[in-house]
């Protein structure tokens, strides 16, 4: 798969497992993965995940407006950056947000989450 | 200075100098360097300062509204993750963006962005 392909296919598996069981994300951040929140920064799987599973709404669901994709340098590393909408369950309106993330290539030959940045764009 | 002031350092020379003189943007990228603006890809400074220099508006005006930063991995690289405004001379309303940079650490002591991601983030 080209990096453009790879880009979308983590992105479309991030949140559709976001959307349906978030602890299941622990696996795609190591310990040394970093998140910043809407200014907060979370670092380790645990913590990512336990700020993830504790945001204060079960049920939501991610619409993907735009993906781009650059090569992050020699290693290999991915960046991937998403703007889209966020519908939680029982609000009348979306939300807007960007997203960035950095992956690593795995000796699996996969891909975790090294950086990860998120904001909602308010109106 | 720790990242959180060298990202806050390197935004505002980054959108002062778009604001008032475009081309000077080239001593910020190398031959390496790439830029997705709206989707299209963009690579090597010249071509990147042609794509800014060539956007179909004159006067503009960037306002800042939220800048994240983090560590992208061993090599003293920095991802800086911006939100904002774009006021454009003779428009009325101010476009919402989000742009990510990922800045590469010179000899010299400064930095150079290897990675431009731009995106409008209309309503």
């Amino acid at each position: 798969m080209n990096p453009d392909e790879v880009s979308k296919a983590f992105v479309e598996h991030y949140y559709s497992t976001f959307d349906s069981n978030r602890s299941a994300l622990a696996n795609l951040y190591q310990d040394g993965s970093m998140l910043t929140f809407e200014g907060q920064k979370i670092q380790g799987s645990p913590n990512i995940v336990s700020k993830l599973t504790s945001l204060p709404f079960q049920q939501c669901k991610h619409h993907i407006t735009t993906v781009d994709c650059q090569p992050s340098g020699p290693s290999g590393g991915m960046l991937v950056f998403v703007s889209g909408n966020l519908q939680i369950s029982g609000e009348q309106h979306a939300l807007k947000f960007s997203q960035m993330f950095h992956l690593i290539p795995t000796p699996q030959g996969s891909f975790y989450v090294l950086n990860d940045i998120f904001r909602l764009n308010y109106a």
